[in-house]
């Protein structure tokens, strides 16, 4: 098959005027073998060296792109319409599946039935897909028979962020400490498939949600992070919800979990569905509950079971479930100082005393692989029995409740399911690396995947400073996506600003573990960033950032009214002490007074 | 000597009333040997366990308090007075210094001869405290002729925290991975003496500041953090200055930098040190630019001379000394990404290029030291050429410039004058340990004091963040204090807000660090705000958080306005999905229901 990588369409998204500054920022696409295949990325072009008539140098550089058609302004974006449905050829062409005449779930059905006039109910009402009887439509299926998808072959041209194409002093990069992770230079469609094959990486992508655009996560690839949004009995509305999915994204959220506990999870979720160009994972238990009115020994496998199909049927990519809480570990977690901390292992865990039985979701976890394979949702295993404090650390409850994790693995890899396993919640620095570790052992590599941890208790309203620290430490021993944590953490739901700190503090916790792995040509960002603030190219460097407008806030926000942008100082010491212009004359002094 | 530790008296500070709650935070005194070593303290008291009517149980938690008398109600505060000269006895009774007839700078008498009306001038004219002939009053010195000082008796207090009188429930921790660092159970002055002597650590305080409330700063103690402030020619006003350095320490600064660069330098500075209860740190080498109109060309050992002296007579407790640069390292330096980042390190390039010639820094060195001992001033010798970039890491500017470093050590050890060595900058992760290393083996064994480092270049607007992944990592393998990084960090001067945020992100750095060490006691704050979330003592978790000010107002927000705050679920979840909620519930059941 001949690829024809990098042929690249763009529409300017922002551009900005400035001496030697960017010219533009622009969403591009690069197109891979097929012209269906069309991977977004961020452009960002510099006016670079000598610009005399004979034309001015030009440098590109592209980053990594999780925002979707929202920042396309040749995109027409609707929310009430939702997303192009780009994955929708991809997925009839290989006839494993099949559109359904009515929806499977009965909850489903009466939720259709029973739309009372003024619901706020998503337009189209779609029919789902399904896998056709004995078929197996999972991206692992796919690759443990060899084939390359083109959703693999995306994601290899998505990773690869077009590093070829810069100049060689941007590539320059420190040797990582990959700490066991291997990273090739070049990231090919087959290198893709062997990973997801081998259960060290996964592709979240149900059928029915074809507007989804593909992204790996696995630890031999970019470190990922993911937004948790979603209402509670405390707050939040579905415009809400909807609105911090694209804020999210926008600032770099590569999977959103929709953790909606209130009123209207169903609607929410369509909503959110159908307008998300990435990965959107759930925890069905939540829903479930709230169907037997939040009376957890109410709860019941046909409920769940109806839960998951009703979910998976809407798109869902990937599912939380808490089949680790096993009856064995719950005199452990007692003995803890902080009990249990997730919600989804609470839950269970009076189930499971009320019935004094083992959980259903640990006894039925075949039938549960069966419905993930029909739809390809991939599991996220929960870990019921994280610590929720330094105190309850790499305990006993945990380490055993990953033990179990790890059989389950093994269960859903024979029937070619998806997995990535969740992680804590609080640990200290130096044991991080011990948590790690044991993951990797007894769940046979299969991704990680942290909710932070954070490294301290003692810092509520500042928690994902806490969680980004222990991110960094984590990504960078191995965890393939850090699960962010906002200043709201222990104390209330996030807003949209919170999702934005949330967001950036991850992301700067997922690059600083890439750069100390050695992730191949993680380092050019930092290079061209450094390189622009040299040399005083202000919006180069705010467009090479993880937040632009605030950078260029703070700046603005100082510079005397009727300075130019193009001082060629630094705001924080003034034009005398600027060490950067003192160094910089000193060279130009050296090389004979000239601009260099 | 008899000691009759743990001798409390206190002030109510803030008494927040609520069920099973806080009963009240304090400002409390622990007193040493003698009545005038009194140890400032923070006290937790919280209702715990059984309230019947034999009494209600109280736990009492002391947190390290940086504040000063500004929090304390029994004091009289007032900045047009400054604070109390509490180490004068002891300066006094030493009796190796005497008070001079006048300022021994030339400056300072032109300054204080040359007042004008309306000037912004500190109301009480000190007259300055020297070193007698042939006197040396270092903590150093005196640590190395086995003498304990008030001031080491007062840190062994200080770094105990009380933490005998805990609970063994809170005392439980980790052990820790010390990295190298040794640190014993318990501090006793004489273990503060043989690290002082030894050089691992140094307590900076100036005799001409009387006020400074003694700490110190090394590896084998608790992690400390600095917090810079200054105005600059583009903002900022003394008022401005004197307010932020009260924030500063009230956040939890051990000491403060006064970096200002702009105008009424000599004024800032003595409004600063008069009421800073914290160590104050300058960096000498950017007044004396100021002196000579901006022209670093211009720049004398004579007016370099007389700024230190004129500094050490206001009572500066450490000078950054940017002596590493020398002129064989300059070409290193040019060909880095970033060039000198360092304001110091760039103006002295400069000057060594316009002269030929060595930088007076280092050929004057010795005389230098004979100041410093003159009033007990501590070295920070300045990394003049720390990187600027993730690219310029750990290259060889940097690690020759650290050699000369270490040199220099030596011969400021021989003068008996205390060092701290400052290090970078920007480092990804996996370099930290090897920079770590590198420092101990050239700087034998001088503590540490890092600009962060940041972890990754990509995040102008979020630098606090950067640089406290990277300042817990540091700290972990040895940093004796971390110089904290604001969100305006290469953007501008950090305002009050930015402070605060810059402090706490460093607090939770060198916590997490300490937690990470093993240091001994340190998991007990963590312990306690974890048991206070989970049994819903809502206040007492705030009042153990590093921002009781933040949590509790994001919690108010979100609290439906009926809502008591003794509501038994989190605002995070909503009543039904609280996994304490439930877990505790559990709990109760297996204990037949009753309250434990």
């Amino acid at each position: 098959m001949m690829r024809k990588f990098h042929e690249i369409t763009g529409t300017e998204t922002g551009a900005v005027s400035g001496e030697a500054g960017t010219i533009g920022t622009r969403k591009v696409y690069v197109t891979g073998s097929r012209p269906d295949i069309r991977v977004p990325m961020k452009e960002i072009v510099q006016k670079v060296g000598a610009q005399d008539e004979s034309g001015t140098e030009l440098l590109k550089i592209y980053l990594y792109d999780t925002s979707g058609p929202f920042t396309d302004p040749g995109a027409a974006v609707n929310i009430r319409a939702g997303l192009p449905a780009m994955r929708e050829a991809w997925i009839e062409e290989r006839h494993d599946s099949m559109v359904l005449s009515q929806l499977s779930s009965e909850y489903g059905r009466q939720r259709l039935a029973g739309r009372v006039e003024g619901g706020q109910y998503f337009p189209e009402e779609r029919l789902p897909r399904r896998a056709g009887k004995g078929c197996n439509v999972t991206q692992m299926h796919y690759a443990r028979k060899g084939i390359v998808t083109p959703e693999m072959e995306y994601i290899a041209i998505r990773e690869n962020q077009r590093r070829e194409s810069l100049p060689e002093l941007l590539k320059k990069q420190h040797p990582g400490d990959p700490r066991g992770t291997r990273m090739p230079q070049v990231i090919t469609p087959e290198y893709v498939r062997d990973e997801v094959a081998a259960g060290r990486a996964v592709i979240p992508c149900n059928i029915n949600h074809p507007e989804c655009e593909p992204m790996i996560i696995g630890r031999n690839f970019l470190v990922k992070i993911n937004a948790n949004i979603g209402n509670s009995a405390m707050s939040s509305s579905i415009d809400e919800e909807v609105e911090k999915m694209i804020w999210a994204i926008r600032w770099g959220g590569d999977t959103v979990m929709d953790l909606s506990t209130g009123v209207d999870i169903h609607e929410t979720r369509e909503w959110i569905i159908r307008n998300s160009p990435v990965p959107i994972g759930t925890v069905p238990i939540y829903q479930a509950l709230e169907k037997v009115g939040g009376q957890a020994e109410e709860l019941s496998w046909e409920i769940f079971r109806d839960t998951l199909i009703e979910q998976a049927e809407q798109g869902v990519d990937y599912f939380t479930i808490h089949a680790g809480v096993r009856s064995n570990l719950l005199e452990a977690a007692q003995r803890r100082l902080t009990g249990i901390v997730s919600r989804g292992g609470s839950i269970m865990t009076k189930w499971c005393k009320a019935h004094g039985q083992e959980s259903f979701l640990y006894t039925r976890f075949e039938e549960i692989c069966e419905i993930a394979k029909a739809y390809d949702v991939t599991f996220s295993l929960g870990d019921g029995l994280r610590p929720g404090s330094i105190y309850d650390a790499n305990d006993e409850a945990q380490i055993e409740e990953l033990k179990t994790l790890g059989e389950l693995t093994e269960t859903a890899w024979r029937h070619d399911v998806q997995v990535m396993i969740e992680g804590p919640g609080h640990v200290p620095m130096h044991m991080i690396q011990e948590n790690m570790d044991l993951q990797l052992k007894y769940c046979h590599g299969a991704p990680f995947y942290t909710l932070g941890p954070l490294v301290t208790d003692i810092a509520p309203g500042y928690d994902h400073i806490t969680s980004a620290i222990g991110g960094t430490m984590m990504a960078w021993c191995g965890t393939a996506m850090l699960c962010y944590v906002t200043p709201k953490e222990h104390l209330g739901l996030p807003d949209k600003n919170d999702v934005r700190e949330g967001i950036v503090a991850h992301k700067i916790a997922a690059h600083a573990a890439d750069l100390a792995k050695g992730h191949p040509g993680a380092q050019a960002r930092d290079n061209a960033l450094s390189k622009a603030r040299f040399e005083f190219r202000w919006q180069d460097q705010f467009a090479l950032g993880l937040d632009p407008e605030r950078a260029m806030g703070i700046r603005k926000a100082l510079l005397p009214e009727d300075a130019e942008d193009k001082e060629q100082y630094c705001t924080m010491c003034g034009p005398d002490f600027c060490s950067m212009k003192i160094t910089r004359s000193l060279r130009e002094g050296a090389a004979g007074g000239k601009e260099e």
